[in-house]
């Protein structure tokens, strides 16, 4: 097969993933090719000091000047590994007004311009594709878009950061402390020098939203995104559902929630964040280390998973030059792929109209009526209990006893305020802590 | 969002598939027609006896001349869930060359026929998707085909056939013998009356045929695919596997082998469907009853799996209608998708080629020597020994001994000369088994 078309590529940003996706590109040049129809040339990649070597990235290619290599016309696809949200932004929107498609890794600039830079695609007749944005190589966004396409989902549940389930495989497995293997973590490179985005679940939160966005067809913000990170998680809480045979991980979430016939509390979608009890037998609880496994679960298909790295500079490359392809053969084809669904509209809901189970515990003062007291809290405000396990309190001299409490699905307004009202009871020393439960045999 | 186009789409069986097509296509219309850009107008259902009412089918479309309907030169869109090779093929050219882009779910059609249908489908500027086809409602072709394509596939391993899976889950899991099982699975539906297709791998084989095509953009036919089923296994087999750890499945495998260099032996790819040995710790051994579950391994996105039901009404027609709303855009876009890539034309390899490990269990005479002239004629052969395990034979009155001998990675050809050296050897009474072992950390 000889192909003779060829299409030129700039790149903005030249660190691992980029260096990664110009190696793959030299490299399978003839396959690209072969699979695209026309060869793909790499013209330019913008990075921040050009006279540095980049491996895999031939020296002549680099430049410091993004805003003159977006402003190419004869650039068919602009690559941004780049990231950030500024001048990012504006330097995507500039590529699509020179009839640039854009292939993006970018989460964050997704998640919070996607609205902005999907109407830019769709006036200048250009792609918009984002596959590497979540999950790495793991492909996620097109299976929803395209294979799903036909389905109800009425769930997406998963886990969406490596840093994150790598923390918490290690406190898992090897009951180490939080802060311990964080710095273990920065050590070995799965951990940036400040970890904020991951561990406290933006990063996630971001993939979430546009996850949410594009199973339910409608627009999701990451401010809208409820998020909670694993900062606060203590090797006791590991080690307690441990024993509980669960096992905790950082959850992306997003679901329908409320009547879909339009009775009863408005209808609309839940997209959150936190950390959950996972019941050992979950598929989702020997996800380990940096990978990521992403559950949806749709009407007629029932509950189909995705699995593999979810990050790395190779596995990130991979979904970038799948987009590439993608980009390159609509360019052939004269017209764009599908762009943006939100015909849906849905109303992003707020954390309250979660639905869910719930682990409580509680420090009370042992002494008789303690546990109906508390038990009488959560049938007061309609939240039904799975089971009630006490802990200590039952030797000598140990005035206090620990309680586990465990939820049926219950509403997130009318646990927290179970929890608010348990916090006055006389009988409760102190609420230790409360973790959702997902994937139980109910959900 | 007012959706003012339609299309007109025909289908051509109202089985159990058939029925749930209908049932989403009115129920989920306005959905569908939002993210499709036109409305889906269901024209006609060709079935064997039109007088017979289907459950979510409106009688009046139903017909008993399904070549009538192929030829109506105002259908825009073709379901296929009649099965079988002919008329089926006839039908699917016919309406091809009228003008429809056709969707199937005929793993067996494609994988016999599928160069023909590619091509009438290319000459006709119409779509030939077929998602459906293998393993149900898990989005697999076109992840393999869109987003893994800028990637370099190495191999695909997976469980793409329900009825054995559910089978094997059996007799591991409740020690039953196969024949039970069997007539307990013909009894809840999972298995066909006449169960040959399933247990002998032929089913898994068409699906492997698809997925090799696809993965190494190369056409592979199902007769190139080298099959072996569960039919011969015993309940001794699966108990021996379990108590070495391992559990058994019936995987379909499509590898690169030889070398891509082009020195030594032709490179190319096996294909080949047969039960093995898995790790109780491998994803895969997890994969219970119907669920189907495979594997991709790529140069930079590694590994890769997805994870779902293969089949049933709901999960195939979830899938077709991702297929259908697929197609539909690209008609309103006046163009079809992207169409078969076999432009690598890399070469399908006997099954002699391959290279995986192996577990042979034998019955020798217990005396003095056996064990090493076993271990000689690998040695010989070239075959690396991984591990023997002598079983009985140290009772008194016991004669004979049973060994199980585990290979490192070896070549099949060779372990198959091995074999038959060690039949003829004065010490062996018998070869008990021979089965393959994937999932190890060295695959």
């Amino acid at each position: 097969m000889t192909v003779t078309d060829s299409l030129k590529v700039a790149m903005l940003g030249g660190g691992v993933v980029g260096s990664q996706v110009a190696r793959l590109m030299a490299e399978n040049a003839d396959d690209l090719a072969a699979r695209a129809g026309a060869r793909l040339e790499l013209v330019g990649v913008a990075v921040r000091d050009a006279s540095r070597p980049r491996d895999g990235i031939d020296g002549a290619l680099l430049t410091d000047d993004p805003a003159a290599l977006v402003a190419r016309d004869d650039v068919d696809i602009v690559i941004e590994v780049m990231g950030g949200l500024e001048p990012t932004a504006d330097l995507l929107l500039a590529a699509m007004s020179h009839g640039s498609s854009v292939v993006s890794a970018n989460k964050a600039l997704i998640a919070t311009e996607g609205p902005m830079l999907h109407a830019a695609a769709e006036n200048n007749s250009v792609d918009l594709y984002y596959e590497a944005a979540v999950a790495g190589a793991i492909p996620l966004l097109r299976p929803l878009r395209e294979s799903l396409v036909g389905d109800r989902v009425r769930r997406v549940l998963g886990i969406v950061n490596g840093t994150t389930n790598y923390i918490l495989t290690k406190m898992d497995e090897e009951g180490a402390a939080y802060d311990d293997v964080l710095a273990e973590a920065q050590r070995l490179g799965y951990a940036e020098a400040d970890p904020t985005a991951d561990v406290e679940g933006l990063d996630a939160a971001a993939k979430a939203a546009i996850l949410a966005g594009l199973a339910f067809h409608s627009s999701v913000s990451l401010d809208q995104v409820s998020c909670e990170g694993i900062s606060r998680l203590s090797q006791d809480d590991i080690a307690a559902a441990r024993e509980a045979g669960f096992v905790v991980k950082l959850l992306a979430v997003a679901e329908l929630v409320g009547d879909a016939d339009g009775e009863g509390p408005e209808a609309g979608i839940v997209v959150r964040v936190h950390p959950a009890m996972v019941p050992r037998s979950h598929p989702l609880a020997s996800v380990r280390d940096a990978y990521n496994a992403v559950f949806v679960e749709a009407e007629a298909a029932g509950q189909v998973m995705f699995y593999g790295r979810g990050a790395g500079g190779e596995p990130t490359a991979s979904a970038i030059l799948g987009d590439v392809v993608a980009v390159a053969r609509n360019r052939l084809a004269g017209r764009p792929g599908p762009g943006r669904s939100d015909y849906a509209g849905l109303t992003v809901l707020p954390l309250g109209r979660a639905t869910t189970r719930y682990a409580v515990s509680l420090v009370v003062h042992d002494r008789p009526g303690a546990l109906a007291a508390v038990a009488q809290v959560f049938a007061d405000g309609g939240v039904s209990l799975q089971s009630v396990r006490q802990e200590g309190g039952l030797e000598e001299g140990v005035p206090d006893a620990g309680l586990v409490v465990r939820t049926h699905l219950a509403n997130e307004a009318d646990l927290r305020a179970v929890v608010e009202r348990l916090r006055a009871l006389d009988e409760v020393k102190e609420i230790a802590g409360v973790i959702r439960v997902e994937g139980g045999p109910d959900l």
